[in-house]
């Protein structure tokens, strides 16, 4: 059994937004054993989300489409959506009154005409309750096939397929068992790692798959199964870990199941009860939204700095102007005190700095675009790395944060 | 005419990665008046693949693919784009020595045989040569088609694209003008704002599109037209615009394309010599990174702290402990000092502050979950906002971020 999804919007094929719509929704329908076959993102206009409804539903039993649902003239899915059904639109009472139950408790005004319209649903369909919207989702079937239409707007089209439309599939269908167990390693290229587990990577049965997904300094290796038996899935995919890891040691740093690597290193700080500080310069605050993003990350993350102006640095975080005349604010000597001295200021057990130019023309300092020095201060002492991440000034950015990542994960472990 | 994008590959099919390839492409066809048309995401899967590119040549005239390229086992696109031709792959020697050089560059080894492996293409190919990495992009044509295949890697693809691909397209056909002008409003929902502007609406010209995004306390506006001729285009919206504008002064900040808010912030400060400092608390880095992310941030973005831990707001900043242990951390009280503090502190014209319960749990204060007090301090004096941004926590942060910035350019407009 599968799924596809259809994002309707011709927002998605201007490039103007990012469709992350779909991604949640692959997630979610894989972890209750459906798979996605195809992803779609078609225009707002009628002909075209006919077709594609059409053409989903010849090669899956469940489609899925989000977008177009809004109270405004562009919004054409419900009555398209209608009229592939050769339905006709009602108005729903309890859509009704949702609709001035939300706008008297949120809004403080009453409805206007549009929102109102929100409530016209196809005679046909199911109605499903949008618990942060005045758009309901609707539930439409037809020759085995099952069609959901949600809205876009990300955290409505959460809540109604966290609280209606996954219970109803779970309910309907009897699905496989999907297990995917994602290996996260830092510090070695895709052929680098595919060389190294060649032999491995041959003996593995055909009904487990192995994907390499590279990005800026890490690689991760998913592995994927799928059937009846959980346990026995489960135990065959760890089973071929077992046998991997050995090969991998130096660069695997944990699974992406288990959360992040920010999500890791929280996890061991906190059960030690230690604590964690930030000097980022170059990086802005990349780190700590890293950290704060993550609930609990007040048990062992006690904030951060971020001297952006040079004469910050001395201020702020009392590193040395005579180091920073010296050596130029960009410097092994620079990434070492700030380190140091922000551990010292927050008090903290360990600290990361970050210092470099991230582009795209020179700064403060005569250092290259690219250039970036990371601090990892511990309670054994400090190290700094230099490294060079190229002239795009976001993926310097990334590539810095994650490489502090990686660092600061290596010496907590050594100590 | 008009183009597809084919994104190749499971990883976006089960979710683990968003794809932002296809918005990237979308945008960049769009700036020289090529349609995307449909964006369809398939598995490595080889049938799947071989369908997805007859039906789009179908359709469109121009076929984009990206992933699947990789040294890898799990790449299958090359084999399957070449079979798709009747095609058979050769060394092509111009990429092997690619390859060797980037190896002596960069990795500072020789190259794997799998790396090697990347230098074969279909023997019909036009070979586009990949700045950044060892999988070529591969350009072939057939019945008035063309069939460009492009890495996954996205600055690998990026490249590409600007390299070879835009120009090549340029050259080839006769495109029609696009325009899109997206106004950016804070504070007004998209009916509210669709009654307001309604009879506007409905005078628009058929050959003007207007949609509404709406996102997290924003609503963006686009109006988007096509034509031969580029200054008739231009003038038709930008007439339409003027007179669209004066319904929204309370609302409009700024055209997207002249910049996000927090650019054309940066560049109001730049201008006046001005600048500014911030005090995070619940948003971690949120708003220093969205500052940090533009080139130029260091001319009026002097840094920020983020006293995450309630002590650093007393030793670091100042906030007075006697006011967080009668108002609570999360307060008016503790916001309007945190702005102060921090904006003398860093000695700047402006500054940000933020305290709030990003959740999901209570901290160390007693607000409920989604209460953030920003406060913004300006030459005139303070002013702190009190929000309930919900229980999602990337939610709330992003919530107060975008609050921030809407508040602060309305106080520095009013100085």
């Amino acid at each position: 059994m599968q799924a596809e999804i259809v994002t309707i919007g011709d927002e998605i094929l201007i490039g103007q937004i990012v469709d992350t719509n779909s991604a949640y929704i692959a997630t979610a329908l894989n972890n209750i054993g459906i798979d996605v076959y195809q992803i779609t993102s078609v225009q707002d206009e009628r002909q075209h989300i006919l077709e594609s409804l059409h053409q989903a539903s010849g090669r899956s039993q469940i489609v899925i489409l989000t977008g177009g649902l809004g109270p405004t003239k562009d919004d054409i899915t419900k009555q398209t959506f209608c009229d592939y059904f050769e339905d006709t639109l009602i108005e729903n009472q309890a859509v009704v009154d949702k609709i001035h139950d939300l706008f008297e408790t949120h809004v403080k005004r009453k409805p206007l005409p549009a929102n109102l319209t929100q409530a016209l649903v196809p005679t046909k369909a199911t109605v499903l309750d949008n618990s942060f919207g005045t758009a309901p989702g609707m539930w439409m079937e037809r020759d085995g096939t099952v069609f959901i239409s949600l809205p876009g707007v990300p955290y409505e089209m959460k809540a109604l397929m966290e609280e209606q439309v996954l219970p109803r599939l779970q309910k309907k269908y009897k699905r496989p068992f999907i297990y995917h167990r994602t290996l996260l390693t830092y510090g070695a290229g895709e052929s680098q790692i595919a060389h190294r587990i060649e032999a491995w990577e041959e003996a593995l049965p055909s009904y487990i798959k192995l994907a390499y997904l590279p990005s800026l300094g890490r690689v991760r290796l998913r592995l994927s199964a799928k059937g009846d038996n959980k346990q026995q899935v489960i135990d065959t995919v760890e089973a071929q870990i077992n046998n991997l890891l050995p090969m991998l040691e130096d660069i695997f740093v944990g699974f992406e199941e288990e959360g992040s690597l920010a999500q890791t290193i929280g996890g061991i700080l906190t059960d030690r009860g230690q604590s964690l500080s930030l000097a980022e310069s170059c990086t802005g605050g990349r780190i700590a939204l890293t950290f704060v993003s993550n609930a609990g990350s007040s048990l062992f993350f006690k904030g951060g700095v971020t001297p952006y102006a040079t004469h910050m640095k001395v201020s702020l975080l009392g590193v040395s102007k005579e180091i920073i005349e010296t050596h130029s604010v960009v410097s092994e000597a620079v990434a070492e005190q700030m380190a140091l001295k922000v551990k010292k200021l927050f008090n903290t057990d360990y600290a990361i700095s970050t210092t470099g130019n991230a582009g795209p023309s020179l700064g403060d300092s005569d250092a290259e675009v690219g250039i970036v020095y990371i601090g990892i201060a511990s309670p054994a002492g400090v190290l700094v790395e230099r490294h060079q991440f190229g002239k795009n000034r976001e993926k310097v950015i990334q590539r810095t944060a994650n490489k502090a990542l990686e660092l600061l994960r290596k010496e907590i472990l050594k100590n």
